[in-house]
């Protein structure tokens, strides 16, 4: 088994960066991004994508229209001279939070929204496609405009792993447990996975973060600045169904003493007793995927756990979340090897204990990290409505790091910041373990 | 214009009675009653039927289950030997309120289940269609199972009203303001209603309710006992859209005086100003209907009050609700001339200033009553799981009488008793006022 | 054993009256009211007069404020010239709904205030103490004024029985399970008490209700007026612990089909399993008391029940809450033989078997009915900010009848009515079966 | 004006350390501590000590109890063989949150308490005390001792704070607004304080936090470790009420685009106008304070903002707040020159123009920083129940930094780290701005 290359040095050639001099044409990306939505959402039947299953989710058909909304709003409306949109109400409908362009349809009621249908959104997804395809045909090498259609192709597929995670919530709450996308094809499991080796970095200033002319990069993973990391360890792989299942049966959801004290008010108060989408039935423990519920492969690296989760199994192990630039230093070197959204399988694929560690830092599960999600020194926020895009999210949430079996390809990067509030479940997220060592 | 004959002399010949000795087919009235239903859902895309806009409404598509479930549980199941369902999961999901037949799916979650589809919903209701007749066909003469029958015919048509009441509440909170059903052609106003007519009944006692061998009644509307009434009267016709709105505008939803207690409440911790709905446009008021948004015609009967909007404008006008027993009295003469749902309008018809007084008892509005939904004296709700069919509601609620033009022509009957906690307003309920006079 | 004479005829000579023509002082009945409530309040610590448990209940120290507050709004500004309030804050602070008179301090904060303390609202008491006896003894004989003086004793006492049922609540909350007044010296107990009686009523009109000129009634009583009443029996005596507690032992609370649908709602929320001050200790059953903590007696009316509780045991037994009407026929004859506050031991009294019957249907335990608190035909409540006192509250309640050991002796009369929402556990109250017979 | 010596030197010689070789008693610094608290509570009524204005805010009398139980839990149970406790049940109900020694009074239900009285409670604290000093009196050498003894006196100082803050938002719910401490004799504002100076430092490796050795300090300062800080500058002075008026005064309480998504929901949902406890009256800005209502002085620090306040603020002049680590360095060698609580003062002081810069990073007010509270490389918790102190709560809560008008001396230390979650008000929390530099 060959390690591909590194991930530092592969992801300045995504399809979503916009820094190269050459200025291939956005169209094509454009069409990729487009039409990489639509297969997401074929599968699903109408009922399934208006359904918002809580206020942090929202509907696939919000979704499918807000994608279009975002490049209406910043694109169509900024660049073309004369638009007239073939509905204004849409302006504040599928608006999500950006006060600088006006007011919204209220977050938790996005799913009283029977109108406008399905079919009504792919219209307008169609309508939006058109006029934008019309308008980079006309001005590809407008600079300003390249920089906000990359944004809004980032955009989308940040939303494209939302409407699986989200859309999995909604199926998981049903009884009739249904599968959506066709089951991946697994070997059988070949026994445990080794015990997970370590990595030690030794103490020391290092950089961390990007500059924005990287290739693309959101703000908040900007500007690259110096971090001081006392000397740790890192573990060689993500945690393991295997491993977490022995928390789970050793009596971990009942001994307040692994858990944070959010967290285990959270655990009391909302009966959890293991990870969201597992159940027992006749005596083994099977878990809903979107493949449809399987039996719960030991194999797997363990997902759709809370940071609070986590965070309590880290402590039982004696161990901690790294913290993100821990992360970062010790995954600088890594490659791509964990399964993302491109290869259409909604689940994290089994470790092999073959497989060259260390392993699956991108990919598979996102990997909470102990950091809260703060701006780096010198952060500023863009200027105008996209300045609105991350810094004000800045808040009682944590960074998850390195990219998921839902995310595409060009998000599963080194310096990318997802973040999410320490009780979400979920999402695509697991953990891989860390440790101080003595300075 | 011909008054019809009274209430009373019809409602003994109706579709869903089946009292007659002659015991003509169920099937045609079974099939009459749910191809009425499918008719209402026509109409509205598989999106709409989905979503559940507040925990007192249901999705139209959990209605067209759950009335199919009905027939699945209490007739399929106890009449045909060696019934198999199928798809078992529904029994759970389907049934409403049932307890002695097993537990139920969370009723404020009934808008989270995208499965079964609108259109596999209709695959269960052809199925559940078609063992049905084919049981009836084979054994309709059963005493029990036309009792059966007779209910759940009943049953699916009192879930029509809700339908179209579910679906209206849910579409009104779109900004989209769907039109659903074809307009209906109502003649230009003709100008300001005459002020409402008096009729005078004197004190005594009174037979109200029905026994069940009158044709078919619901459990809570018997035994016929005696009451005894003070001297009231009761007016000739249902408040107007006029002079609702005269109340509005002097400052009604703002003074604490013309309601109770919590009422006032509700007024101001839900921010009420007017009926829900009604809006403001351009300075004009408009009203949401099924039909569409129109602008208010004073002529209408005011809808979809609350009890407690009701209760405080008979005050303001110096009246009061008329009790179920003083509006039985006064009904037992009367026709049914307001519009019912059989005529596929679902929004009440102008009043006529060249009507026939009293008039309007019966169909365009459900009328609030001042009387807690209590039991009759020697009430028993049937044995088994229909005996939780009205009993246990008596508590909380208030009565209506008379019926909508969302309710089916056979519960549009005299002794009808319709109830619902008294801060709803999704109903198309308004009044008829009432004064005690002195003794 | 001799039965006291029938509360029928002691009724109008009741202190708190002022139907009669001789027009005795009121100084006297002002101070006699007025020296109880301090005797209510005067075994607390001030710790305990502070805290409001719940939103329905009120801290004993508001109650004391209150009460002054009463006869300081509608006596000493309305009829002494040139009055100056020693506090304009209190008006704000300890009018309870009086919207007519102005704005409140937000009910659900009244145990977030610690000033006035204590001792300030007593020197509050004293002051408006002072300033209504020197008013009565100028103007005694002012009819209007002894109108609002008479209710406003009433008022008080109604505050006394709201006082220690609001202080029990607090009390019950603590761990120390305090003592606060001496216990009561019963015997112990003799066995149980025999099966319960029933009494007949054949069907026909009744007159019920008061009329104003019968002595003091307050607006909620008038008019009399005629009902008819279909043939029932009433038990002999009130539920005891002993019958009740078979019900919470064969798992009543476990059972839906004995409970309205709210109720079952409750009681799975609220994880109700017995009365709420019962608990079990030891293997026995205990009970908190105002006297302390003592083992639950089994010849005791069962207490602090909901109307919930009280109408799922009386359908566990095949029998019924009587209606108000019911209630008031069957009481027309009886004496005031239970235990009320006047004796200062607020805690029913133990059932004797040598009673003779019918028995306890005036004091021990306030009786639910099966009746909705609503306006009688021809109600018309005061002009002016009394007109606020009861009318506004007829809403989603239920009438209690015959006072508890809680209750000043004016109070426990033939048509006084009281109410509570059906989840009320916190009042000395229990229930009378009874049975509808055929007509 | 001289400036004291700085911050650096001095703590380490404060009373609550134990760190010294000559281990003089520790039952003076007990005595001291104990009578400190008693000092705080004496001019209070018993009525002021019950009430919880908040769920996270706890009645006086419970502060008073629990510093107590600590002892007792800790120490005398402990150290003092065959102990007996004056009531068990006070370890249930005064145990905060220590699950490893046992369960808790909920602790949203600690107003709820009645018994035990203030003079319960002061009984209670004078039995702990004469056992404490009685065990002191035999082994004051006992170096485990010592360790818990000094825990629990900078334990009980960190409750003086809180009975402050907590007492203070509870009199300030009271539209009475009590004073209950005596004025401070202020000067007249001298005019305006002069803008702000910025005080510059270079990029580099700095060492933060504490060694458990240099003296009394908590697990959470420890342990002492390296962090990288690229260059910034810091203000030299807290913000004044001037500044933050002229934020208050422009709007900033209704611009979106100045606030953290979390807080500008919360400004919403709380309508938030300006900071907790200022108030308009007659055209005049108004705040509550411990010392009674006073008019608003500009030349003041401004207190009791939120960390969405201070963020927002910062934000809007173009600045940040600092990280905890630029606080710190910054104030390495800055004295304690703001107003602490052993001045009984419990208001900041106003700014003098003539006063030497920098100044007021101790005392007075917390300043907000930016960071989140976490744990620093190589954290671990105590064993056992006082591992519990800090670790767990190290979730969704913000830094302060630098101490307040109510906290003790010895806790305005330069490694102290105080936390609470964005949204609280109710602390004396201020703010001090920060700027990144280029690289």
């Amino acid at each position: 088994m060959t390690k591909p290359t590194s991930i530092r040095q592969t992801t300045a050639r995504r399809m979503s960066s916009d820094g190269g001099s050459t200025r291939p044409s956005m169209i094509e990306p454009f069409r990729a991004v487009r039409q990489q939505t639509q297969a997401i959402a074929e599968p699903l039947a109408p009922e399934d994508m208006v359904i918002q299953s809580m206020t942090e989710a929202s509907p696939m058909k919000w979704h499918l229209a807000h994608t279009s909304w975002f490049f209406e709003r910043f694109v169509l409306r900024d660049f073309v001279h004369g638009y007239v949109s073939p509905e204004e109400t849409y302006d504040y409908l599928f608006n999500s939070y950006y006060n600088t362009v006006g007011p919204q349809h209220c977050r938790p009621r996005r799913g009283m929204l029977s109108r406008p249908t399905v079919e009504q959104v792919f219209a307008y997804r169609r309508f939006v496609d058109d006029a934008v395809i019309k308008l980079l045909e006309r001005c590809d090498e407008d600079v300003e405009l390249r920089r906000i259609m990359t944004i809004g192709l980032n955009h989308e597929q940040q939303h494209q792993e939302l409407m699986l995670t989200d859309v999995k919530h909604v199926l998981s709450g049903n009884p009739l447990l249904p599968a959506v996308y066709p089951s991946p094809r697994d070997g059988t499991a070949i026994g445990t996975i080794p015990e997970t080796g370590w990595r030690r970095f030794n103490a020391g200033v290092v950089r961390v973060g990007a500059n924005p002319d990287d290739g693309f990069r959101f703000d908040n993973e900007c500007p690259r600045h110096r971090v001081f990391l006392e000397p740790f360890e890192i573990a060689d792989r993500p945690v393991t169904n295997h491993e977490y299942l022995a928390f789970v049966e050793s009596g971990g959801y009942e001994q307040h003493q692994h858990w944070l004290s959010m967290g285990w008010a959270t655990v009391q108060d909302q009966g959890w007793r293991h990870p969201i989408y597992w159940y027992r039935e006749d005596g083994r423990w099977r878990q809903y995927t979107l493949h449809g519920p399987v039996d719960l492969r030991l194999d797997e690296p363990v997902c759709h756990l809370s940071y609070f989760e986590a965070d309590a199994y880290a402590r039982w192990v004696g161990a901690r979340l790294p913290t993100e630039f821990e992360w970062e230093q010790a995954a600088a070197d890594q490659a791509l090897d964990g399964v993302i959204a491109d290869e259409q399988r909604y689940h994290p694929a089994p470790l092999d204990p073959r497989e060259t560690q260390p392993t699956r830092f991108f990919g598979d599960v996102w990997e909470w990290t102990g950091s809260s999600y703060t701006p780096y020194p010198g952060y500023r926020p863009p200027d105008g409505a996209l300045g609105e895009y991350n810094g004000k999210f800045m808040c009682n949430q944590y960074v998850l790091r390195g990219g998921s079996c839902a995310t595409a390809r060009s998000q599963a990067r080194l310096t990318y910041r997802n973040f999410f509030p320490p009780e979400s479940r979920w999402q695509f997220a697991g953990l891989r373990l860390a440790r101080t060592l003595a300075a």
